[in-house]
């Protein structure tokens, strides 16, 4: 049940002055942050005046879907129908919703629509010939529909329809969602259920899904999908899944949502339709022109391919001694003639198992920089490692300068406590996006290098891995939501700040009420904090069990790869700890520009948050506490673990605030933070300590059990890790 | 949205005296035939005068459980609160819910409650003391909520709450489904999408989908379920497994839902903690009774185990040359301290190739009845293969006398047609329960000696393979809904026709109007019949492709085992077709009564719909429409074609009582139902044209494609068969 049958129910409750236990109504997630709740009576009138009528002009499909969405969310608000008319004069509480071609009357007004180029939108509430109305206007119909969502978040956050004036437009071209779905329906890295494409039943069945995460994505502003895995099986390329993927586009175009496929590179002998996959070969050549032009007379809008290459043992171009370029601009050259693009993932590594994973990304692409197709993307992770939950930003950012990048972040979250833990993204992304490369000087910032400004490129883009399955709410979590939803508005602008965009989603989320407002986004912005305490205090990485992820694993050592393990990152021993990644170590700071690298070279000096990154510390170092490091983990861990429950504390006070299902949802989840945080916390300092053969600094609880008891927890069919 | 949002909806737009968009609304399915729809205006005023008030006594979950019911669905039927009363008198409108304990006015009444034991009920509205009162009542309080479902099922059917006077006791003391739900979330023939189990985040958090689950199953009476694959992971007996199951059964327990489990006979070994799994050792008995005791202390109503053994690679008491009583008896004496049970599984074949494999379950376990402990149940599909769309009964039902049977229908479509092709099974379970074995005279039908009337036993039981994932519907189709329905209520009452019941189901699923009811009613009740004609006409049966079973495959031959190959049931050749199951043939028909044998044995008297089950017989048999077998086949298959293409236009018909949402599903479906009917067509008969070499019947179309094409059909991840 939804929010509107809660309103309305209270409505009837009230008329027969009557407040029963079965007027109480839960909502379950699934409509997100478009939940359009009914308006308290003291804004009812201000918004009914400035809202009496729909005006719109030409119809097409991506105008009747706005149309829709405002008819239906007004519907809500108002629990009254505000008519639509088709074009007419101008009245007051009109609202104009077009562009200068699709009703005429939006060029006579002042909206300067030129410079919001052909995505950006203009919501104004002005005076026209005596009369209030509002204007939702743009210069294509996509900028309409973002333009109608616009509208509807300024009233969704207690904005006064009288006084709106917005003015917006992307600064990034392609805001891409990356799925890591497979074919059989398992999700890689997925922990919200299995995935929402129902690859049987299409391209016969419409699933009402599909057209509400369109609905979604549009509302955010996002505008590609890469619907498969970047562990990609051939199949999706064959005729059946092909037809499938056009009916999803099909559903998404009005919505201004292209489609990607992730695709293998060694699809064409894998299908067993040509000898080989080497890129040098002109059949295979041949084949992927073939193929492109079949994905376009099926897809003519479609947007391109997403290539993960000899990498974790996907097949690639290396195969054959051919480079990343070579590979790239095969199929580069296969999609160039429809307008495509090729977006080629630079998380590669182990090239030679002796290197520093941190630095091979950068040494495998460097010298290729420069040699690519000028359709092809370089699709970076926004750290060097691995989607950690915390990372400097990779240093490719700023060293490759020729080649368009796009920022990869993960919204799903692997390594973040997956499902139940929570922790915003926003600060995440923002801290990445924020940190400063001095590429050209100071202010080359990675928001100014995805954004194109330090290195001007034909494209621009920034892509995210998906959190959504078939969990009613899509993400395993209400507060997941906003994972989803900070990716999309960071990805229209990477400068806003996650503090703003987490207090439009709270309110639009659960309630406008300022007290639960200030206090649940004031938790969002510190759950990321609070995650790095109990998981990877001073830069402490990867310290993750096998396989799935989930959970502690810093004493996993005996992993085929060694920079699979844990002790890899940690380089624990009697001594110290940390990994020494400067000059005398691996030497991947050298990797950054000199004002980067003075900023992380002195231990006792840098951003303690990244001394294990950088560094190897004894047990003693001194921390600016003027603690030990031994004293100063310690302190971390219990404070992530102290932070947790004191998140169920401020939880417990918002109960008034939040229905029965989400809230109970929620206060679950957090006692499972709660608990693995301990779990966490003493797991780590077990194995420290026993690697330290030091006990655990005084004043500190010993963990529960013995380090062999941590050693042995293992889990069955944990979910994100099909076989 | 749910149709009390719609009502809500229209009520505000009558307000308005507005008809928009925005106020029509979809169905999803998940309320299932518990959708309480609002009553029309001329239905109100007769329902409110009747229901003014509920009456309640002592508290208890189910009694809290059956209130909520109340006073939501009348909250949503009337759209007003009905007031609830803890005992307190006597007054016109006041529905009296309670046993003879928990509300002592219930004793005052005439009920006659004691005829109706602890499962059944009474719901009856009478004058008491001057004042029209509803009576609820039952012996035990969860007989009183199954007498509030049977209230609200009056209601929603457009029963007259005035002159409501219901007895009924279920006849089958067991009435379960069993879950073929893998622990990694897959379902084995699961078309539904995945496992409703989330064994990942239980026992912490509670989806509200076990909550509504309990709900729909106490609604039809179903009184148990096993919660995992018969295939079984040793795993389900582990603590961590075990504390998941206990929290599903806390939540199920009101509702009068026992958990059983399917347990793996191997499981001490494979847990490694036995050197052996033989039920002889006893280390592995003591084993045993000690996990009974674990078990028990987890779920101290706990159900019993459910054991597939030795078969289809199943580990079982064979592999260490005991009996299935031997390894049934273990298990059953590791229960009984406890008062559990044990359900073994007869569906067994291949002890040797050679014989047929319609008589090897009762081959096997023909001596061993009369060896098995009182708390043993013998678990039999109803036919003697596996769940075609048409079997005769299995042989076990009447030859199996002193072992109490268990009947096993499968619910979900795994041989018809699977989650899209409509099949009602009502008919199908019908046809088996009516059947009469003679076993002891005339009158001993199936039904009979499941009702444990024809051979008395302590226990009598009914189970069905689940239909249900997690699709928003429930069964991946609104009317497999309908089947789910009809085997809990023939398992109340195997006497009850499946089109009274299918008229009850699509009252409470779409809506009462007369025409629809009628129209879709007898849909659903040809359904079958349709199916069976263009997929095992004349009896021919297991035509099916290979592992998925999905679509036509006549041809296979291939397979390692000589009874998994369609080749082995059709045996067709140049001269003729089907299996000899006389004397002369595998005389499989010596295993039923003379009685039964005789309507069998004349290939020119029996009913033609079993002919090629029974008899190999000339493509030039005489059938008794005086057309040749193989013009009738052509006839069958093409009136199957037809039949789809008839359903199509009748549902056309019905667009207007349905909702947008479910409509278009169906449509769909109906769609898909109709194509892979020609495709069972055209590919079946070009296959028997090759084999028979001969062409198609004159007047009959030939099949789109050559028989190579249909050869060479193969399907990429078909759900329902996890590797």
């Amino acid at each position: 049940m939804n929010t509107l049958l809660s309103r309305l129910l209270k409505l009837e409750a009230d008329r027969n002055n009557q407040h029963c236990a079965a007027a109480a109504v839960d909502e379950d997630g699934y409509d997100l942050w478009l939940r359009y709740l009914p308006l308290a009576q003291t804004r009812l009138k201000d918004v009914e005046d400035c809202v009496r009528a729909f005006v719109f002009g030409a119809e097409n499909p991506t105008l009747t879907v706005a149309r829709d969405e405002l008819e239906r969310a007004f519907f809500a608000m108002l629990v009254k129908c505000v008519p639509v008319r088709e074009g007419g004069g101008i009245s007051d509480g009109a609202v104009l919703v077009g562009t200068p071609d699709s009703l005429p009357v939006i060029a006579d007004l002042d909206l300067s629509l030129p410079e919001l180029g052909k995505e950006g939108y203009r919501v104004r509430s002005l005076i026209h010939e005596g009369k209030r109305v509002t204007a939702i206007a743009a210069n294509t119909d996509i900028g309409v529909l973002y333009g109608c969502f616009a509208f509807l978040r300024h009233i969704q956050t207690g904005g006064d329809p009288a006084r709106i004036d917005i003015s917006s437009a992307p600064k990034v071209e392609l805001r891409l969602l990356n799925h890591w779905d497979n074919l059989d329906g398992s999700v890689e890295r997925g922990y919200a259920g299995f995935s929402i494409w129902d690859w049987w039943t299409l391209p016969d069945y419409v699933n009402r899904r599909y057209i509400d995460y369109a609905r979604a994505n549009a509302s955010i502003g996002i505008n590609g999908t890469v619907l498969n895995n970047v562990n990609a099986a051939p199949e999706i390329l064959t005729e059946a899944y092909l037809a499938k993927a056009a009916r999803l586009a099909d559903i998404f175009r009005p919505y201004g949502l292209k489609v990607f496929l992730s695709v293998n590179f060694a699809s064409p002998s894998a299908l067993g339709e040509t000898a080989t996959s080497d890129p040098a070969d002109p059949a295979v050549q041949a084949w992927w022109k073939d193929k492109a032009s079949e994905v376009y007379r099926w897809i003519p809008d479609f947007g391109g391919f997403l290539v993960k290459a000899n990498s974790e043992g996907q097949p690639g171009p290396g195969d054959y001694d051919r480079s990343h370029a070579d590979g790239a601009n095969m199929l580069a050259d296969a999609l160039a003639p429809h307008g495509g693009i090729l977006i080629w993932r630079a998380f590669v590594y182990a090239s030679d198992a002796g290197t520093d994973r941190a630095t091979e990304a950068l040494n495998e692409f460097k010298p290729l920089d420069g040699t690519f197709r000028n359709n092809v993307l370089l699709q970076v992770k926004n750290g060097p490692i691995d989607f950690q939950p915390r990372e400097p930003f990779s240093p490719i950012f700023g060293q490759i300068t020729k080649t368009p990048l796009v920022m990869e972040f993960q919204i799903t979250k692997e390594y973040l406590g997956q499902a139940t833990h929570l922790a915003y993204l926003g600060p995440v992304f923002e801290e990445v996006l924020k940190f400063d490369t001095h590429a050209r000087g100071p202010g080359s910032t990675v928001s100014e290098i995805v954004k194109g400004k330090t290195f001007p490129h034909p494209v621009t883009g920034i892509a995210a891995v998906a959190n959504i399955g078939t969990d009613r709410d899509w993400t395993g979590g209400t507060f997941n939501q906003a994972n989803w939803y900070v990716f999309g508005r960071m990805a229209w602008d990477p400068d806003e700040t996650a503090a703003a965009i987490a207090e439009d989603w709270v309110k639009m989320t659960f309630t406008c009420e300022p007290g639960f407002v200030s206090t649940v986004v004031e938790m969002m912005m510190r759950s990321p904090e609070t995650l790095v305490n109990y998981m990877m205090p001073f830069g402490l990485h990867h310290q993750v069990a096998t396989g799935h992820h989930y959970g502690p694993g810093p004493w996993v050592s005996e992993l085929d790869r060694p920079e699979w393990n844990p002790t890899y990152y940690n380089r624990a021993d009697k001594d110290g700890i940390g990994f020494n990644r400067l000059a005398d170590g691996s030497n991947a700071i050298a990797q950054y520009s000199p004002e980067v690298q003075a900023l992380f070279a002195d231990p006792h000096a840098l951003d303690e948050r990244y001394l294990l990154w950088f560094h190897h510390v004894s047990w003693d170092f001194p921390l600016s506490s003027g603690k030990t490091l031994w004293q100063g983990l310690a302190e971390r861990y219990d404070a992530g673990v102290a932070e947790t429950a004191r998140m169920i504390d401020i939880w417990d006070q918002q109960r008034a605030h939040v229905d029965g299902q989400r809230f109970a949802q929620i206060r679950t989840f957090l006692e499972i933070q709660h608990r693995e945080a301990q779990w966490w916390r003493d797991a780590c300092l077990a194995y420290f300590s026993a690697v330290a053969q030091r006990p655990l600094p005084e004043g500190h609880k010993q963990p529960a059990h013995a380090l062999a008891h941590y050693r042995e927890i293992h889990h069955c069919h944990a979910p994100g890790n099909p076989a």
